[in-house]
């Protein structure tokens, strides 16, 4: 009927009431560890306490940073866990040396703010354990739609915590750029534009395969599945494939196509997938648009829950991390803040049953072919479907099929080919 | 350029730790507190600990119950302070008895958790004092967007919370009316539609006239602008003088009448108001429909920000109640949820300058006076007209007007009725 939470060992609860400021040592002084420096430097009023900034981590301390002299910059990063700050902040990004740097100051009981969806996603097992081990407060508000505070409100909020699954838009810059499509935009045009602005980073692969919606997927099934999935082992599609007339026939069908990771569980199964989807014009996530990110919490005691904002930037990133930094010195009882639940089980994420948006091209098409029959003789049934398109001299169509599992899809359009020497590119339907 | 929260006198920390369950008295067994009683004896799994129900005041202790006899029913609402549970939830409703055993449990630093918005908005001043005086926790989560976190969250985050301006929806019962309006039922069907459905009590007049937007608005200000105001010095307007007409209009101005609640500060002033409103289809909250709410925090340094989900019923507002219970129980430091900030100041709410959506009516409509003319004279700028209607006899037109104070506008209709005799309805425009 419910579940204690077994007795931990927790580090003295020598709770810190920082009257100097709360001392931060920043690992990581690009765009996120600048931005952290400057609203720490200058707070708004309402915050709680000063901060103050031990020194900051850098490759090049030479090289001359948006924060002048201001911050005391070293390239050697054990020198600011000695003596301890209250709290460090690892804005380094990537693997190493952020996971060794974050490990060494949870060994310390140092508590340990991060915005690493990396990290998080494929070193989360060692670090979670290490955090609870120790009981030292690890807070990653900032790794899943940055700007948002919802994180850390689940961990302490068990029972809204209680739902079976969740879908979101978790990838600003993805989202960018189909919404831009949408507006009848190439993708590359789309995908430079949004790397003017900023909005994408010169090798934008990490967005734009998936990689980085499949890393926040992992945190989040961890966070609210209490399940530890690889985030390589997840379904996760890029966006580089779609065309603007996909997002017209979607809008045509009541929909559009959003960049969105879904998962469900129930005690047995996890299933989950990251990528572009045909979401229809009812769904909430249909109209979150641009670079705005947003969660649906699905199926809670109190309902369906929608949480949307910014989901990157380092502005709102900064500041859910500073809020972070106070939240962890003022957990005397330094929960982590995945609430502390130490029955974390390792899962495989399976792919779901969904219906699909197909987009069909080929030479034959124009003939006529049953494709309807084709397709329905391998168990895939169609539910609507365009009028064709000559695009660069190749007929296209576009389907909408009802929820069938992917292999039997790709098995039926494998056929489908065969028979009538036509491609097929497909997403999943989003309900 | 920062502000150190005052050391304050804190009950002493004897954090509980309820191994035989959290025990809680229950006031009031209605629609929720029977909630509260029925999901506290089956929680989720995820629950962090056992509930237990020390008993529950009622007014008729012969009266059955939906939750039997599991729970001991009490008229002598003193005799459930003594042995002191380890929470008391307030789930009377309405101002005495809430207000008096509220603070009988406040002087013995027990906390206490309500949903209560009109204890809140009326004797907040009173409740909040004793409750920082004592250190005694006092959480109201469910009092506003009841199933939706977010009170206790930006409570703890100061810093995402240093936002200067709000709106909402936080009205379901005339977000339902006025989404049922949009689809050409009239109000009274609408209302009597929501009645049915248990959406509406049967005096509804709290919520049409506005009465509880209100309060819920005066709670927001409390929590987020630090700023005591009185509910009943907010200009708040009802619902019932609206036409399906007015929202048809609505929706071919490009966009949609919504019952809100918005409020704006800085360190002088704090401007507010309660009720239907014109809202761009641009706008988030223009998509809030049926018994939906949300809030839109504005202006955060991370960025604007929508929380969004189900603002009443029973099971929602339960199971938010039993989260601050958890809430109430962890909170070592007791700090009451308004983050213990002692410096709330009184603050007379103005009301603030908008964009306004008129309905105008009259026989000599039809002979199409100089309405530009007469209203501009008067220093009003329409923006938009719409074609003139014929409704029983009369002639209607519907006009969007540039921002203006409400006086300026009232004047001017004035002295439109004076010289056409036609009648003015307007509500305001939320940009």
């Amino acid at each position: 009927m419910f579940t204690v939470a077994p007795a931990r060992t927790l580090a003295p609860a020598t709770h810190r009431s920082p009257r100097n400021g709360v001392s931060i040592a920043l690992f990581g002084l690009g765009h996120v560890g600048s931005a952290v420096a400057g609203l720490a430097l200058e707070p708004p009023r309402a915050a709680r306490w000063p901060f103050r900034i031990t020194g900051a981590l850098v490759r090049d301390v030479h090289r001359p940073r948006p924060t002048g002299n201001a911050v005391a910059r070293t390239s050697a990063g054990d020198s600011l866990l000695d003596p301890a700050p209250d709290v460090i902040v690892e804005a380094l990004g990537g693997l190493e040396p952020a996971r060794t740097l974050v490990l060494k100051a949870i060994e310390r009981r140092i508590p340990v703010v991060t915005a690493n969806k990396s990290l998080l996603a494929v070193h989360g097992d060692e670090v979670f354990a290490a955090a609870a081990a120790t009981g030292t407060p690890l807070r990653y508000e900032a790794a899943v739609l940055a700007g948002v505070p919802f994180l850390g409100t689940f961990a302490r909020r068990r029972i809204a915590a209680s739902f079976p699954s969740f879908c979101g838009v978790v990838n600003g810059t993805t989202n960018f750029i189909l919404t831009e499509m949408a507006a009848s935009r190439s993708y590359s045009e789309a995908l430079a534009d949004a790397q003017r602005r900023g909005f994408a980073e010169p090798d934008p692969s990490n967005d734009v395969l998936g990689i980085d919606a499949a890393q926040k997927l992992a945190i989040l099934i961890r966070h609210f599945a209490q399940c530890s999935v690889r985030a390589d082992a997840i379904e996760a599609t890029g966006i580089a494939g779609l065309w603007a007339r996909d997002l017209h026939h979607a809008a045509a069908f009541g929909g559009a196509i959003k960049p969105v990771v879904a998962a469900a569980w129930d005690g047995v199964e996890v299933t989950a997938f990251a990528g572009p989807a045909f979401v229809p014009s009812s769904h909430a996530l249909a109209r979150i648009d641009g670079v705005q990110n947003a969660i649906l919490l699905r199926g809670a005691p109190g309902g369906d829950l929608l949480f949307a904002g910014p989901g990157a930037g380092p502005l709102p990133t900064a500041a859910t991390i500073l809020d972070d930094v106070v939240e962890a010195i003022e957990d005397v009882e330094t929960r982590t803040m995945d609430g502390g639940i130490p029955d974390v089980r390792a899962a495989r994420p399976e792919a779901p049953v969904t219906g699909w948006f197909i987009r069909l091209t080929g030479a034959a098409l124009a003939a006529g072919p049953d494709i309807s029959g084709l397709l329905g003789a391998h168990g895939v049934r169609l539910r609507r479907a365009s009028e064709e398109e000559v695009h660069d001299g190749r007929t296209a169509q576009w389907l909408t099929a009802y929820p069938c599992e992917r292999r039997r899809l790709e098995t039926a359009l494998c056929a489908l080919g065969a028979a009538t020497g036509c491609d097929a590119f497909c997403v999943r339907e989003l309900t």
